[in-house]
């Protein structure tokens, strides 16, 4: 059985592991799922995810696992996109879990809120603004002298934060004020092969 | 240079790798800081994480590393509290991730307004009650079944989990709600060689 990964094209969070399946060259199916249209509430559905998420992935035995970044750790199991030096691999960690603590729940929050919800900018909580650019500030301080999240080489940490990193003006955020992270986007769009963002129309 | 954690003792997020290291006889310098005594504002805590948060370790050449899941990774590294199973060691991941992301912002916040701050109940977000909840739900329904989150023995899940959610009963949640969690906390604490929160005044 294929490896399934359900997921929805509009989630920076279900995107990441359809990026690393595809770099790695792994077969993997992409089941479009949403929470918009209802298909993340089907019994179907709930049977693979009780908690009715995306993304997860159902492995070729059957087995399931959720959460965007364990998936990606999976699937890059013993592959150059984690660091084989020990204290590489650690700062990746560390990028991992600030991704999801101190950068998704103000950065794709404030996406989601004004740019899906259309929910006016006056009405949004500051708290998402100000954090949203503390974190950008942050990966600003390390852009500026590297060409990577982590060493000098692409890795799952650059994977993670350019998932949200690359829509944030979708948010409102201000990518010119971070010049370091916009290159680094281009840079990374390029490894990935995505359509560069200002290309687009 | 010996390692040195610094932490707050009363955090949970700081007592994950200082159990680690204990667990795995690892020789660890514990440095007390505090948020709410100024020292972590300090010029000399600030030269070693300039984000002025806690947990940050200072490994014996020198570098740093912070993120309390990244800091336990990087300690437990080869060592029986990460499984060998690929499977599991995924689902630990899994766990890990969903720790800070859906379970530390509810549990971990509701704790230190109410027993830390004294924020009286009625003044509280209530999405932080119903999202706490939620969570221990979540681990009642894995430890009905079984005795550890991941396979059949203690790892770096449990360890995680532990911290915050042995004090939850200081965030206003009933544990008695939740036996399976309950006992788990007991076995959990047992393993670490805590004193077991209901035997303690």
């Amino acid at each position: 059985m294929m490896m399934r990964l359900y997921g929805s094209s509009q989630s920076g969070n279900c995107l990441k592991p359809k990026w690393v399946a595809a770099l790695l060259g792994l077969d993997l199916e992409w089941v479009e799922v949403s929470a918009f249209d209802g298909s993340t509430r089907t019994p179907e559905f709930l049977a693979i995810n009780p908690a009715g998420q995306v993304p997860v992935v159902v492995l070729s035995d059957g087995r399931t696992l959720s959460q965007s970044n364990a998936i990606m750790l999976h699937l890059a199991e013993e592959s150059r996109l984690i660091p084989s030096d020990a204290y590489n691999r650690a700062k990746m960690f560390e990028w991992l879990f600030w991704e999801q603590y101190s950068h998704e729940p103000a950065i794709a929050v404030r996406i989601a809120r004004m740019h899906y919800l259309k929910i006016p900018e006056a009405e949004l909580d500051p708290a998402l603004l100000t954090k949203g650019e503390a974190a950008l500030a942050r990966m600003e301080l390390r852009l500026k002298g590297a060409a990577y999240l982590v060493g000098d080489a692409l890795s799952l940490a650059d994977i993670a934060l350019i998932a949200y990193t690359r829509n944030a003006p979708k948010g409102g955020f201000e990518l010119a004020r971070y010049p370091a992270v916009g290159a680094w986007i281009a840079r990374v769009e390029r490894d990935l092969g995505l359509v560069n963002a200002s290309e687009a129309s």
